[in-house]
C-alpha cells in the first residue's frame, strides 16, 4: 500500500491516518469541516485535499448514517479503488452500502479502540495497537478489498477479527451496549436514596455503576444506531428481572413450598450468571480464574502504592490487575495484586519481608462484606 | 472495657475478638463448633468458653435467623451486661430481640468489612479499619449498650454510622444486594453469546459483570434475609427497564415523532443514570469527579507498572485510582491514573520526560469505544 485518503479527521480518522503515515503511506486528509483536516495535517497525519489521481483505499470515518452516500459520492468521483469505514455498527450502513454503491469495493470495519476525547488533538498513531478490529465482509467483498483492508489494521498494529455485520451488532449490543443501559438502570436507583445509604456503598456497587458517569450525549447517539438488537437483549433480561423478583417475594413469604421455589430462581439465575461471567477472558485469552489475588494494607501517603510495586517488581512476579478499595473517610486501603496463582506465596512472602501488611486471599474478587 | 465474650468465632467474630483482644480486652470464645474457638484461641483472639462472671459486652456473630434466640439464651444465663451483633440485615433480627429478649441491652450492628474467606483462619485484627459500621439503635436501647457498641467500633479501627435498621436493610439492598442481581442478570445473558462476541468485550463490560463471579451459595443467603427490599428496588428498576426497551423500539422506528418520544425516553434514563452515579462518593467523601486522569501506554514486563508508579511518586502526586485495560491477545496495556486534577499536567510532563508514552486525557472513564 502506497497511497490512502481518510475522510473524516475526527479522532478515528487522524489516528488511523496517523499510524499509515508512520508506516510511509502517503495519506490524503478530507473532511467537511476543512479546519479539522487542516488540524491533523499539522500533527503529522497527511495532507489536506484529494489526491490527484486513485488511492490504494479510502477509510470512511463518517457517522453511520452518512457511510453508503459518502461511499457512493468517493466511488462516482474515483477516490480510491477499496474503501472500509469504522462505524460502530454494521448492519444498517451495510444494507445503505448495497442500495447506493458498488459493495465489491467495500468492506466494514469497526475498531474497537479506547474512545478519548473527541477531535484530532485527541488522535494517536497508537490508539488501535493491540485492539481488535472487527471487519465484516459479505459475500460481495472482493478478496482484494479484504486484503487491502487487513493491510491498514496491521498498520495501525490491531487484531483483525472477521464477523458477519449482524452478528457484529448483535454482538456489541450484548458486550457494550447493554451494560451501558444496565449500568444506568442500577445508577438511576441511588439518585433518590436516603441521606447516609452512600456511606453503606463498597466497590461492588462502584465496579456495576461506573460506566453509568459516561456522556449521554454520545451514548444516545450509539445506542439509536443499534437500538433494534439493545431493544432485544434488555427484553430477554427484563424477563430474567421478572423471575428474580417473583422468586425474592416467594423468599420473603414464610411458606416452605414457596420459599424453596424463591431458592431454586435465584439460585439459578446467580449460576446463570457465574457461567455468563466466565466467557469473558481476561489478558491474552486467559480466564481471570487463571489469576490469584495478593492483598496488602496501605497507608495513603504519595507514593504508597508505587513504593508496594516497586517491592513486587522486585519478587520478578508479572501484576496482571491491580485494584483498590478505599471507603470514604479512610485512612489506608486495600489492594489486591492479581497474579499468577503458582506466585503467589512467593509475592506474599518477599512482600511480608518488606514490612508490608500482606492480608489473607480469598477466591472472590475484592468488595465489601454485603 | 476490660471484658467481652464473642459468641460464633468465624471469620467476623475471630477478628472482632483479635482487634479487642489486641487492645488488651479479656476476651471469652465461644462458637457450637468448639474447634473453630479454638482455632481462633490459637490465633490469639483469646481463651475458649464462657467466662466466671458477667462481661462487659458480647458479640454475636451467629446467623442472622439466629440472633434473637442467641441473645435470649445467653441474656438468660447472664453472660454480659450489653450485647450487640454483626447481621448483614437488621430488620428481621431486630424483631426477634423485641419478641425473644430484652431490648435494652442490645443494640444492632453491621460492620461493612472486606469479606475475605470464611472461618476463624482468614480472620485478621485488621479487618475493620477504616470500615464503615453501621449500629441500629431503637427507642428501646438504653445509651450505655450503645456506648458500649461504640466503644468496640472503635477499638477494631471502623468508623461508626447509626442508622435506623429499616433504612440500613433498604440501604444495603439498594447499595449492595440490588447491585449483585444486576450483576447476575447481565452476566446471564453472555451464558450462550456466538463465539467471537466475547473477543470484542471491553472494561465497561468486565466492571458491570465483575461480581456475578461471585459464590451462589453465599448470595442466596444474603439475599433471602433482605428479600422483600431487594424485591422493592428490583421492581421499581423492572419499571425503568420496560420503559428503555419501549424507547428503543421507539427508536428503531423510522417515524419522527416515536424516534423524538425515544430519545427523550432513553436520554432521560441515562441522565437519571449521570445523577445517581454521582451520588456515590470516592475516597474522602470526594466524588469521582474531583479527580483527572493521566494515561500512558506500558508494556508488558514484569514490574512495568511498578516501574511506572514509582516515576509517578518521584512528582509527590498522591494516585486515587488506578486501573489497566489489557484486550485479549494484546502486548500492551493502557494505565489509567487518577490524580487531583490540579496535579494533571506535573504529572503527565514528568512521566513523558521519564520516556513514558503519556496519552491525551479524557473526562470519560477507561472503556474502550463501543
Amino acid at each position: 500500500m502506497h497511497t490512502a485518503a481518510v475522510v473524516g479527521t475526527g479522532l478515528i480518522g487522524t489516528s488511523i491516518a496517523l499510524a499509515l503515515s508512520r508506516s510511509g503511506v502517503t495519506v490524503h486528509l478530507l473532511d467537511i469541516d476543512e479546519s479539522a483536516a487542516r488540524t491533523a495535517a499539522a500533527l503529522g497525519a497527511g495532507t489536506v485535499g484529494a489526491p490527484g489521481g486513485t488511492v490504494d483505499i479510502a477509510v470512511l470515518a463518517v457517522p453511520p448514517g452518512r457511510v453508503g452516500e459518502v461511499l457512493a459520492k468517493q466511488q462516482a468521483e474515483g477516490l480510491a479503488h477499496v474503501y472500509t469505514d469504522v462505524a460502530s455498527v454494521k448492519e444498517r450502513p451495510g444494507r445503505d452500502v448495497l442500495s447506493l454503491a458498488d459493495p465489491a469495493g467495500f468492506i466494514g470495519g469497526h475498531p474497537m479502540a479506547g474512545r478519548e476525547l473527541s477531535g484530532p488533538l485527541a488522535a494517536s498513531a497508537a490508539l488501535f495497537e493491540g485492539r481488535t478490529w472487527v471487519l465484516t465482509p459479505t459475500p460481495d467483498t472482493a478478496t482484494a478489498t479484504l486484503n487491502r483492508a487487513l493491510e491498514v489494521v496491521a498498520l495501525c498494529g490491531a487484531i483483525p477479527v472477521v464477523m458477519d455485520g449482524a452478528a457484529h451488532d448483535r454482538a456489541v449490543a450484548l458486550v457494550s451496549h447493554t451494560p451501558h443501559v444496565v449500568a444506568a438502570l442500577m445508577a438511576a436507583r441511588l439518585e433518590h436514596m436516603e441521606g447516609d445509604a452512600a456511606r453503606l456503598a463498597g466497590q461492588g456497587l462502584r465496579d456495576v455503576i461506573r460506566i453509568a458517569g459516561s456522556d449521554p450525549g454520545l451514548w444516545i447517539d450509539i445506542l439509536e444506531a443499534n437500538a433494534p438488537a439493545v431493544a432485544q437483549v434488555l427484553s430477554d433480561l427484563a424477563q430474567d428481572l421478572s423471575l428474580a423478583v417473583a422468586a425474592l417475594r416467594a423468599l420473603a413469604t414464610g411458606d416452605s413450598g414457596q420459599r424453596a421455589d424463591g431458592v431454586r430462581g435465584v439460585t439459578d439465575l446467580l449460576r446463570r450468571g457465574g457461567r455468563g461471567h466466565a466467557r469473558i477472558p481476561g489478558k491474552h485469552g486467559e480466564r481471570p480464574s487463571n489469576t490469584a489475588p495478593v492483598r496488602v494494607l496501605i497507608g495513603d501517603q504519595p507514593g504508597e502504592l508505587a513504593r508496594l510495586l516497586a517491592a513486587v517488581a522486585g519478587t520478578g512476579v508479572n501484576v496482571e490487575e491491580v485494584s483498590i478499595d478505599h471507603s470514604p473517610a479512610e485512612r489506608s486501603g486495600l489492594v489486591e495484586l492479581l497474579v499468577d496463582p503458582a506466585a503467589v506465596l512467593t509475592t506474599a512472602q518477599r512482600l511480608a519481608d518488606h514490612g508490608w501488611s500482606v492480608r489473607p486471599g480469598t477466591d472472590r474478587p475484592l468488595s465489601r462484606q454485603p
